[in-house]
């Protein structure tokens, strides 16, 4: 089968790769509709390897690169392990994309993102940027006949905000800010909404995402390059901050920008993955006793993300600023991210 | 009357210094019996002003350098001012060392020690190392009858660490580590034995601290000039890491290592003050799903601090490695703490 694969920074290639093997007991076989190019599978592309194992096999899946990328997807089951129940071919799924231990301390307490021997999909196993993909049973979870599967493989980045928004427990009533409008922006943006956020303030530069943001009716969308983000989101706060604000950018500066976006007391939620170490005077934290935690993907949101997609208080299909062939990924995909990122938010990839 | 007041950095001059006048309203003068000498006090000592308002009079209190110093203090009502209800001359106190605007969004929710206006007494308000001091009536609390009025001084550093651990909620059953052992961090360790901590582990180089740790019911105290802390406190939880973790030294290394003690998905409760920027990898946070926290003081925990001591869950008086005469808070207290911080944990000041 053809499928994008993963041999090192700059080196995707488009090739033939083995069609995986009938399904494990547990496993399913899917045939890919739709995928997402995530800001993770341009890191690797550009700066990687970060997630792909290179030098060792993946302690849970077994495997290294070179890798087949792609998470962010939506397909139908064409096969089905012989331990498997539920689930019949022809069915039309949104995988998550978490394969894990099932037996760590952080399994146990169904916080599976941060299992200890966590395997991403499209990362540390075999992904969706290929005409199939077997995946364990329990990721899956089906698509409503209503949704079509372009959107279908959204379900995967609007999990992780509606991840967000539960780990920093917005509240009714909150006012919220988020750092950096690509989809996880976007996404969290809409989540913190749905989630009763009385404000919601989105800092950005590239016009596009401004644009996009104003549009799902961000209370102010506020241009780094213009305005000082931490002077203006007081000022629109009765000079006190923002009660959760998000960082989706994974930037030098920006983890600290979004800890003095907090108000006093208030939380900070880091959803962005990070190149280099920051550096923050933990006074911010002590003397106004605020508080910083990760969020990493999601644990049970897909559900969720579905149910507020079904519903439209999640909209994805505007976000989709272009659709691509497979053959296209490396030149209309990476290259084209790297160098108009300004104009994107969502390269979806045909399988189709 | 005689007071410590402080004029600069080094500069601490015990003189004269005009005796409070009558008390406010609203105030009550109180005739202080013990003072010790907390951190922060050596700290603007030595590397100050930090907390000290130096060149504008602090906004809820009009006060700035030269001031008294002394904020962790047992003493007796000697004068109430007219609208005070419920205090009656020789009635016996620990005041909080909080003085706040209750007006503002933090004190509006009872979250005192975060108020915009903030005024530490001692700090940025006269203090305790002094014959006599006036106080807002709403910040006394009785010290029972059978407590001396030594152990009294102790109420306040135990009410931080009494908040400490309530910030950090730490349940039945958490495993808990603690960076440094000075007071906060002795006082600390016990609050979360008290709060049914399984395992405490105690990181601590100086020789009298790690004795003292011992002997209050540490799992293990791991000096970090012999041990890695991070690796030992694994070991010693599986593999894991602590639940909860604090950081009670400020430095520049131990913020980023409370982090590292915490198990994914932990969190990190910062309570030290530091004295310049750290270095943080937010992917340490973002992959692990931790939280850190700042713990500033106290709000309401006073009453928990006196009743953990009064029924000896949160024992004080070995922690005393020293009582001196005001006389000699420069020599025998200050100085004595920058050249042999090693052998002490609490300096007491007598005023009576």
């Amino acid at each position: 089968m053809k499928a994008a694969v993963w041999h090192g920074r700059k080196d995707v290639r488009v090739e033939e790769f083995p069609e995986p093997h009938a399904p494990g007991p547990k496993e399913v076989k899917i045939k890919v509709h739709w995928c997402g190019i995530c800001g993770s599978d341009l890191h690797e592309y550009d700066a990687g390897p970060i997630f792909i194992p290179t030098t060792a096999p993946h302690p849970l899946t077994g495997m290294q690169a070179p890798l087949v990328l792609g998470h962010e997807f939506s397909g139908e089951v064409v096969e089905v392990g012989k331990d498997v129940q539920g689930w019949k071919v022809g069915d039309r799924v949104a995988p998550d994309a978490c394969q894990y231990c099932e037996a760590c301390a952080m399994c146990r307490q169904n916080r599976y993102s941060i299992c200890e021997k966590l395997a991403f999909t499209g990362l540390m196993a075999n992904g969706a940027f290929a005409q199939y993909v077997n995946v364990p049973a329990y990721t899956l979870y089906a698509i409503p006949p209503e949704m079509s599967s372009d959107v279908g493989a959204f379900v995967e980045p609007v999990a992780v905000g509606v991840h967000a928004v539960r780990r920093g427990q917005v509240l009714l009533g909150d006012t919220v800010a988020i750092v950096g409008a690509g989809t996880i922006g976007q996404v969290t943006l809409q989540a913190a909404k749905a989630a009763g956020a009385s404000k919601v303030f989105v800092v950005e530069k590239a016009r596009a995402r401004k644009d996009y943001a104003k549009n799902l009716g961000a209370t102010a969308v506020i241009d780094p390059g213009e305005t000082d983000p931490v002077a203006e989101v007081r000022r629109l706060t009765d000079g006190l901050g923002v009660d959760v604000a998000f960082e989706c950018v994974g930037g030098h500066q920006t983890g600290a920008l979004t800890i003095d976006l907090a108000r006093t007391g208030g939380k900070a939620v880091l959803v962005g993955i990070f190149e280099k170490p920051s550096e923050v005077h933990f006074n911010n934290l002590v003397f106004f006793e605020k508080e910083v935690m990760g969020s990493l993907a999601y644990y049970g949101d897909f559900k969720t993300a579905i149910a507020l997609m079904a519903d439209g208080r999640i909209v994805a299909e505007p976000m989709i600023t272009a659709r691509i062939k497979l053959d296209d990924i490396v030149e209309k995909g990476f290259k084209e991210l790297l160098a108009n990122r300004e104009k994107h938010i969502k390269i979806l990839v045909s399988l189709e």
